[in-house]
């Protein structure tokens, strides 16, 4: 692994390195359609709309979710191949 | 997912999520017998052996690698159940 690749891949598994943002992936993961709505995920997780909102944006960044503003809400769902990318680091 | 698991998770992840612990990782995978010591890693990646010691308790704390002591060096090894393990979680 070069350190241009170790320097990536660090960042994106910091990305999933919280607990918060891991229990967030779970909780769209098993949505109905695979896709979960701030309003869904905020009480989900017990924390205030801000906060839930600060760890989904840190997820987009990292491309681990992907966001659709649909109505007054937006969407967010997995993004299957980035997940895969961070489980063949580890393989 | 629940909240214990995802703290357990998240101290895993974060064990990886550093570019010179993943280097480390694909280095003593890839090395002859699957083990490497810290006298095969420290020129590997160019850092000062306190360093490359520091980085390796890391990730022996975390069950990534584990240590074996044979004559002047310590050997290390990746612990195989423990990667799956992280990788189950991003699933």
């Amino acid at each position: 692994m070069s350190r241009e690749q170790a320097e990536t891949s660090a960042v994106a598994l910091k990305a999933v390195a919280d607990p918060v943002r891991l229990r967030l992936l779970s909780i769209i993961r098993d949505s109905d359609g695979g896709e979960a709505c701030v309003c869904d995920l905020t009480p989900a997780v017990g924390l205030s709309q801000p906060t839930v909102s600060h760890h989904l944006k840190v997820l987009t960044e990292a491309g681990l979710i992907e966001r659709e503003k649909r109505g007054t809400w937006a969407w967010f769902r997995l993004v299957p191949s980035r997940l895969e990318e961070l489980r063949a680091i580890l393989s």
